[in-house]
């Protein structure tokens, strides 16, 4: 049997889009003569659809889309994932379903029984968990169709009580598929990868397994759609960070020939750095094509956070699509407008300058009578951010571009930022990689030849907004910092926790102190592009008035 | 039995201010030998506790702070709500539990089973549910003790497959406790009394009802706890907006005693205004006080909007804890600083006036060369909207203010607003009031005396950004256009049964394409006090990147 397996980049709710993705993987098959080609979960809407599903006329169209595919599904099936309506009074009114197409009509609808509802993720907010678990069977084989979190209820404490794949396992089914909306963190393809081995070798039977690749918003998913043999081999791995589309013969009974049949899963093993880096820039890319735009600003201070941000950008976009505005201010440095300069001409971007001067002392002319005689303070160092951002953003409005944040995850998380300021953009894109692994991503950009200046590199972080400002008057040293933010945000450790690993009480106390009385800061902030398991945005929940470690 | 209702204002996370009220309330109710008190749902750590639920460092505070308030508890019992720790190592590891103290110890721990996680809901992101129904045994009476959503699954289509309260109506309970956490919305409290009279109807036993006050960020709770006999009457109904405690003799086999000992239900039925009104300024002063704030700023500029938050401030802070900033522009009519400064005066709120003009031309200055000789634009109606945003939040930083957002419902639905300009501030105090509701607000506040100049509230909307501009230049008329997005909004009902219920195709195409196009600029804005059943902000989730009905 030839099976395709079809890794596409969908919009949310471009329902004619996304159609016209699959009908032509789906000829593309058929030409192939494949019998089965597989797509994501949810691909009929794009995922994550959120509250559209909500909507009656969301749910009309996605039925309209998988049926006027359906009709092109002769001499060929495919599995799609759909949301679908639960025909019991009882419960929630959908179910997130893999829709098997054949003979030109709707054959049968498995329902996703796991819902996950944590850190990103909303589904039982929709979705009802199924409780009635078939293997569909098709043609000559019996397949566990499952959806994403349906495999993943492993270990010694499952999240769920229910666990779908034992329920199948007792039906004997030969081969386990699953379609997935799994999105990217640095850590998340091996964690994968251990979970498919894991069913593999666990029920002895091939996976096939089906991922969504692309940006939606903040959410970035890199493909790695694959599949293994019944021994926990990869023997077919799909891009990252693009559209694949593979045919496959699948001899069940011999999988001793599936590999002669396949890629073999010799590929580079990329490091942290290079994940992130191919994540951001497909993060960015997606961001403005989606939204219709093409053109990026932002303002280039010399220091390594925007210096980052422009190269990613520059790979994203193109260097003529990114213009760099150098924003200077009495309290810059002569070495800030030189790095900055170098790095536009490295990547030849287009620059402009405009010194801030100017319009920060005449907004001050205009607020000294009431600032009451009190001296320069943190009032007049969040001014000059806000006066960059005014003029940033009427660039942008005048000159149709979409400003980019370049504040990193350290920052954001101890609120060392202007709101209304540097806080300003359309996109975050270093909100989720903590100031240490800034350093690494432009280590990794300058891997071949000196783009970013090492002079923005190795000297000392500053705001500069008052003169000789340094960060380390404000903060710890980062990588002192990243360990303690790393602890208490990505692992959720309390206080003693922290401070027994060998951590100074009372930093420790004034960090976490930062970090709470910062949510209100971070609620008003740009969506941040994801790359971590625990980023600032929809998959931290906090509250913003609270008094926990504050 | 003598049994108390304790219904009180948490501060979410501060274990000892809680504990310290709830404390106080024991001793209290002892004091009027009262045999049992009963608190809200999570009244332990306050609710919504989020992702502050995920670190164990949170829970073990919960356990202590239970634990020595269990110490407390002799010669009295105490139900009380609090996350506990689930046994089991399948499935979440916390239930959301009601728990009944006494004798100086934790007696028993009964977990909720339907766990909201709709709108602003998310319980099923923590929470492990119920499946083990059993009623509460306590001295000779059977309790059916719940916890908020588990008496929610009526009607014809429940959301839920279980039925906590069938389970308990067959072990014949004499009793119904529900602790509850039910955030205020205008059509809230007419709605829940449906549904607590429909329980003690069906089942034939009283209802006592203890519910959250105060405002949690954006979530308003109304109080209004209540005892409702077996006939479904309300013969005990405590405050609105205020916190409040009562004890009241239940002789449970002679209900008709009840109503003797207890307050009657003849309190005043408030409009949708008057309710929108108390809640408001209670969000606004809890939003103040919990966050260690007392004084807020605001830009007044003639027209409503900002003349009813200007209103509802004063009401909540004080008038001369609540500074008004005029900011002229060119483009202000000579009406719009008199309609101001009269306001100012009428509340006696202090005001300061300051021409914008001087900073948005030094900031044209700069931008000048760059703009390319494109004429007047959105661009430069921007500038001015963000110029006032930074001498505002100039004068919050330097003077210790929080700034107040201004917009209202309507236009942060459309768009119609400059994103870090008027779009600013901490809490955002009209964003869930559709204009024409703003009106009926300036109508209530003005129900005794001209506080609010009527030219302010006959006068057409207008954002005086540029000459002669009108808000009707741009947009439908205001009871045309929050119909629609009321339909949309609210009901989410699709273009097809808008269209169909009499409003124009090409309006509501254009209605709705604003609204999902604007997606990106409501994820920046301020936290908004809720007050409907569906608030932009945690209870609308949609995603940004999207083209659906755009």
């Amino acid at each position: 049997m030839r099976i395709a397996l079809a890794q596409l980049n969908y919009t949310i709710g471009d329902f004619e889009s996304n159609k016209a993705k699959i009908l032509d993987c789906i000829r593309k098959a058929r030409n192939q003569e494949t019998e089965l080609i597989v797509f994501a979960e949810l691909a009929i809407s794009g995922y994550p659809p959120r509250d559209f599903l909500e909507f009656d006329d969301f749910i009309d169209r996605c039925y309209k889309s998988l049926e006027s595919i359906a009709i092109e599904c002769r001499g060929i099936s495919a599995i799609i994932g759909a949301p679908t309506l639960n025909p019991q009074k009882k419960g929630k009114s959908l179910f997130n379903s893999a829709v098997m197409l054949s003979d030109g009509k709707i054959q049968s609808v498995t329902n996703k029984s796991l819902l996950p509802n944590y850190d990103i993720f909303d589904e039982y907010r929709y979705f009802e968990p199924n409780q009635d678990f078939q293997v569909v069977k098709y043609k000559d084989i019996k397949i566990a169709l499952t959806i994403c979190e349906d495999i993943w209820n492993t270990g010694p404490e499952p999240l769920y009580v229910a666990n779908p794949m034992e329920e199948l396992a007792s039906q004997n089914p030969d081969l386990l598929i699953n379609i997935a909306a799994s999105p990217f963190t640095w850590s998340q393809e091996e964690e994968r990868n251990g979970v498919l081995r894991e069913n593999a070798r666990k029920y002895g039977i091939p996976v096939i397994y089906v991922n969504h690749v692309g940006a939606q918003t903040e959410l970035l998913f890199d493909g790695n759609s694959k599949i293994i043999n019944k021994d926990g081999d990869i023997i077919l791995n799909l891009n990252a960070f693009a559209e694949d589309f593979a045919v496959f013969d699948l001899e069940l009974y011999k999988p001793d020939k599936l590999a002669k049949s396949s890629r073999k899963d010799d590929r580079h093993k990329p490091a942290k750095a290079e994940l992130i880096h191919d994540a951001l820039v497909m993060g960015i890319n997606n961001y403005f094509r989606k939204m219709g735009f093409s053109k990026a600003i932002l303002g280039l201070s010399g220091g390594i956070d925007s210096a980052v941000t422009l190269a990613l950008a520059s790979k994203a976009l193109g260097p003529s699509n990114v213009l760099a505005v150098l924003l200077p201010s009495a309290f810059s440095s002569g070495h800030s407008i030189t790095d900055a300069k170098e790095l536009a001409e490295n990547l030849e971007c287009p620059y402009y300058t405009i010194n801030i001067e100017h319009g920060f002392q005449s907004l001050m002319d205009s607020l000294n009578p009431h600032f009451e005689g009190i001296p320069f303070n943190l009032a007049e160092e969040n001014i000059q951010a806000r006066v960059r951002a005014v003029l940033l953003m009427g660039l942008a409005n005048k000159l149709g571009y979409i400003l980019l944040n370049t504040s990193n995850k350290s920052e954001a998380a101890v609120g060392y930022g202007t709101l209304y300021g540097d806080m300003c953009g359309g996109i975050s894109v270093l909100g989720d990689v903590y100031k240490t692994d800034v350093y690494e991503l432009a280590n990794y950009i300058n891997r071949d030849s000196e783009i970013i200046p090492l002079n923005s590199i190795t000297k000392p972080p500053s705001a500069e907004l008052r003169p000789g400002q340094k960060d380390s008057d404000s903060l710890p040293d980062y990588p002192i910092l990243d360990q303690i933010l790393y602890k208490y945000i990505e692992l959720r450790e309390g206080p003693d926790k922290i401070i027994n690993a060998g951590f100074d009480p009372s930093l420790v106390s004034r960090i976490l102190k930062m970090v709470n009385m910062n949510e209100w800061k971070r609620h008003q902030t740009p969506p941040i592009l994801r790359v971590s398991p625990k980023a600032f945005g929809s998959g931290r929940r906090m509250p913003i008035v609270a008094k926990y470690l504050s």
